[in-house]
């Protein structure tokens, strides 16, 4: 009984922030911005609220024994918050996709046909112990017109709970719907199934942010459709008409900027007349504290090279260890790439045009990259401003998911009094 | 063991067409023409086997005591063949998708960043009795650089397998890989299941051609996504600021031209202030042979409406019955269309643009029409060429499902030697 009335609730909480998005949906630019700033300035004001919240979550997570990783990110200072609230101001201050004409055309009968941008809905966000994603999610998904019910992880229940109350002010504040910003009152599992199955078809699009295991579940269970990717096993591969130098700095970055990035690469493949030159990659990356194993070719360059074992060519390491392996030519690293590759991010790096554009045709990922970092996989270096995640799926939004992502479009017809013949 | 046995050469099916798209993924346009022109001249030089394979389809189906209009449905005749080939041919000529350039831009740092159109991959077609989607529905797929897995109903089995037939040696004349179009060998329903849970990884989307129960059964129990329309609820909305002849004929085109379509119209929505000018839209609905169901201001303007009762609202009659009721306003019209309608096309009728913007904005349906018939809802009507059929999801194609629908993108990005800071 006590369950019933909680699964009720969190339907009626669904049916709130539908009715909500139909608002949203209309909203001005003007008053979306409105409340961007107005929640900014709310979670300022709020900072000793949120902080004090915040502080409570870390005790309990101190008092679980959660690990030190997942602690450093469940911590908010003054420092966290005021980046939250500028993050906040820099969607604000991003162009609105909704209502943008995608295409236009006229058909010979007289018909004007408009293909507009239009927001998707609603959207669940689960999240793990980030209470940030809280703001920021929820702020990408308001700006592109979208409701938004979000579902903290229990160790940052608090501190969601805070920012989410400051959101609520903000809206109203602008004169928008509160429950545009819904958030499950609950730190019951049961909820996430719940909104995995649409909660009584209110949510059209589920967002996880968070590790492997929390996307890993949601891609298996959910029957709404999810933006994600499951991991980034990035790939570079070093042609036989690479410049070396070049291919060492990228290789290098592309590995040891951030490891524990979803665009980090995680194995560098060598085309097999480049494998004496490529010495010096293998040589670079153990001297930057690069753990590199590589197959018999590769380990022969080098006596710190540890032997690669079948596993290594599946494995995202997020940590400063690679795998490097000669194959043969554009084809053999394509084929290497369609077998082990995450559909997320490659690169080839080449002075040849035609091995690159090759390359770029082949390799089926998200993003494909000639003579660049890996770790431009993200929102931000591409000019989106903001993103929600990367996306490794194959429909609708593939890459950085930013604002443009988070809408759909619909058609407007223009006539006359047409009749169809 | 026998069960396993099948299921084991269904993946090994979904491998082998995933293996064949890899090519016909880069396969040069010409060559995707080619094909389907061999197809259509296999399926013309065929009509022999394939009219005798439809012939004991029919024969089983009079047998099985299949109703009169899918016994129509499944029978193939000289003409219907031509039909079939000449629909090759159209696409053929019809502009290929993949390639093409969405947008480009160039970053601060010099990186060009091109989001470049490409297939989506393996595409799951499963059909009922009408042995021509073999065709029309793979050769979409073909042009778009996708491969299909078709599963075609039991009753039209023999005919679709001998279209199947012909497409493989098209392919091969081409020389393309035969593989591109898979079709499920056994009639089992378990392959149906199968399929919707992607067939082992090999495909990618899920396009059913059908009646509304097989259209609810995989949108119930698919696990990859699906393009499809479970009902058209279209409604014409007759607004007090209309021209009342304009309005008349295309509420009967709406709903008399073809009332088996999905976009035929369902409702008609009667602003209140139009109420008496109204009734000579009920008159000519009535004239032309339509039952009319309204509410009680509309039974009062004719003695032959007969009485709605609340199903009706919600019921797509696919016949000559329409519900008529009073509204108020736009707001009342987006109002009932929110809460009865499909997300799929609904018009307004009116001399006012204020009325035709706001009702253009309001309803959040896949086609929203201005002054038009909502049986204009259809890919060669938007100029598409060809449709695989209408899309009601909210997520990556809405509306007619064309060759550009059946494709995603990805990025390619290119550097001269870019590192991330």
């Amino acid at each position: 009984m006590a369950h019933d009335a909680v699964l009720n609730d969190l339907r009626a909480l669904g049916e709130r922030a539908r009715a909500a998005q139909a608002v949203l949906a209309r909203a001005p630019e003007r008053r979306k911005n409105d409340a961007l700033l107005a929640i900014a300035a709310e979670i300022l004001a709020r900072a000793p609220d949120i902080l004090a919240a915040n502080a409570a979550d870390v005790r309990a997570a101190n008092e679980a024994g959660l690990q030190p990783s997942l602690r450093d990110r469940l911590r908010l200072d003054e420092v966290r918050l005021k980046a939250i609230a500028t993050a906040l101001e820099d969607i604000a201050r991003l162009p609105d996709p909704v209502g943008e004409v995608i295409a236009e055309w006229r058909r010979p009968n007289g018909l004007l046909i408009s293909r507009v941008r239009v927001p998707i809905g609603v959207i669940g966000i689960i999240y793990e112990s980030r209470p940030g994603v809280t703001a920021d999610a929820g702020a990408l998904a308001l700006k592109s017109g979208n409701a938004v019910i979000l579902r903290g992880g229990s160790e940052s229940f608090r501190s969601s709970r805070a920012i989410a109350s400051a959101m609520h002010t903000g809206l109203e504040r602008a004169g928008l719907p509160r429950d545009a910003v819904g958030m499950i009152p609950t730190t019951n599992r049961a909820a996430v199934g719940m909104m995995l199955e649409g909660l009584g078809g209110t949510i059209d699009l589920i967002v996880p942010r968070g590790g492997k295991s929390l996307v890993a579940r949601i891609a298996r269970e959910a029957r709404v459709p999810v933006f994600s990717h499951l991991e980034g096993i990035c790939h570079v591969f070093v042609h036989a008409g690479a410049d070396f130098a070049k291919a060492a700095a990228i290789c290098l970055n592309s590995k040891m900027r951030r490891t524990s990035v979803c665009g980090a690469a995680e194995t560098i493949l060598i085309d097999r007349p480049a494998l004496v030159p490529s010495a010096a990659i293998v040589r670079t990356l153990i001297e930057a504290g690069c753990e590199v194993r590589g197959d018999a070719d590769i380990a022969a360059l080098d006596p710190r090279v540890v032997p690669a074992v079948e596993q290594d060519w599946a494995t995202e390491y997020l940590d400063a260890v690679v795998s490097i392996r000669v194959v043969d030519g554009v084809v053999g690293a394509a084929n290497h790439i369609r077998r082990y590759g995450s559909q997320h991010t490659d690169a080839i790096v080449t002075e040849s045009d035609t091995a690159a554009e090759q390359f770029l045709d082949e390799v089926d990922s998200a993003i494909v990259l000639h003579n660049a970092s890996t770790q431009f996989a993200d929102g931000g270096e591409f000019g989106f401003g903001a993103e929600i995640g990367i996306a490794t799926g194959r429909l609708h939004a593939r890459g950085p998911v930013g604002l443009e992502q988070l809408t759909t479009f619909k058609y407007k017809v223009r006539g006359q009094g047409q009749l169809r013949p």
